[in-house]
């Protein structure tokens, strides 16, 4: 990700509008930040910048033949990028030029980027400094699992690199003020260390500023070691469900 | 709920500012329609009505003599209206005349309205009626079958009624304009018509124009259907859960 070191220098004191009332939260508010990154490394890297969506139509735009939901997934070789970018089966059979993607809450990435067979997958994630707030939502932890399973099976570590851009703001008037950046790769953080919140569909949570990087093995290993800590965060979520929501009520069956 | 009837009248044509960015979901947008619907209420039943945050307040502050977080729990006498209105244990203790309670999203209630030992939890939902959209969070599934296991347990089925208050709007230049709005009791839904989404925190969804309300039973039934309702709920995310998310997965422990 040395290709993003610029954000780090270019970011700070750069600042967006704000955008909504004030009962939203942190998370929220930041977001006009995601379209200022996209915009810096747009700007940057014409060529190799794409909204995921757009990626997405322009592709099967320029390839009418393939026209079933398996062809067009087969259009970007890599299954691992296939599978993060992607949509279902069946929005993906009923694109059609006239009915191309928009933008989606839970597409993978705000900005993609895409070098040779190198799809860089990146997702701003903003914190206001001045609110202590639960850590934001990061990326589904059964999606990880299934990327994870799709590597390995397929042998195929080098396509995929997931980099978050974290930024800290401050609100200044009536301007969010960015007040540091962040770059961290998903596949540098001890899986061990990461952290499932069950109960909010499954997420992986953590605040991109002080997550730790200091994995030291291939993506390979990593794959290992986060289905390892996956598989065991399952059970104890399981046992801990068990426990709490079944057990208790048990007298009533 | 027949006081709340005026508001079938009274509501439908009148509107509230758009308050937020476009960004914002279809729920989010509707919010400023709550503070409506307890403008209203509060405007005829003055001496009933109350913010659930400053009823705790209020109560507080009249008894100081309540210290603990056991004594202040036990101010509310009915067990079933205090498990629904208080907080927390540690954020009871700590709270005093400098460290009012404000707001909180995951209050139980947008309105409280009390009459004798009868505590109403009324709560607004809206929906945009130009999208098409998920069916709101409506009350944690778990938060209810504590309700329902502390009702049964202290004999208590009338200190308590949650009403939701329905409203479907549509955007008008920069209004947001009510159409209809619907009053429904949670304890007239037949309890097997509930749907409980686990991976959103184990959330009850429905829309709350076309819920059922022909559950006939009383209060007691409700509970016990109610509680079958989730257990059997439960035991069912139980075995998902196992099969897409452990076992396919327990290759790599």
């Amino acid at each position: 990700m040395s290709f993003l070191e610029f954000l780090l220098k270019e970011l700070p004191g750069k600042s967006v509008p704000v955008a909504t009332s004030g009962t939203t939260s942190g998370h929220a508010a930041g977001e006009p930040f995601s379209g200022l990154v996209f915009s810096l490394i747009q700007k940057r890297f014409p060529e190799n910048t794409f909204k995921q969506h757009d990626y997405l139509n322009w592709l099967y735009k320029n390839n009418p033949r393939a026209e079933s939901a398996e062809d067009r997934h087969n259009l970007i070789k890599n299954k691992p990028a296939s599978f993060l970018l992607s949509r279902g089966k069946k929005p993906t059979a009923e694109w059609n030029l006239s009915n191309l993607y928009n933008e989606k809450q839970n597409d993978t990435s705000d900005t993609l980027f895409i070098r040779a067979s190198e799809y860089h997958i990146l997702d701003t994630k903003t914190t206001d400094l001045t609110k202590k707030s639960q850590p934001p939502n990061i990326i589904s932890a059964y999606k990880v699992s299934q990327l994870c399973d799709l590597m390995i099976s397929t042998s195929d570590f080098n396509s995929v690199v997931i980099t978050y851009i974290g930024i800290s703001w401050q609100r200044v008037s009536n301007k969010l003020v960015c007040r540091q950046c962040y770059l961290k790769e998903l596949f540098r953080i001890p899986p061990n260390e990461l952290y499932i919140n069950w109960a909010a569909a499954m997420q992986i949570q953590f605040e991109v500023d002080s997550v730790s990087q200091s994995f030291e093995g291939n993506t390979r290993l990593w794959c290992r070691k986060y289905l390892e800590f996956f598989l065991k965060s399952a059970i104890a979520r399981q046992k801990e469900f068990q426990k709490k929501f079944i057990q208790p009520f048990e007298k009533y069956l």
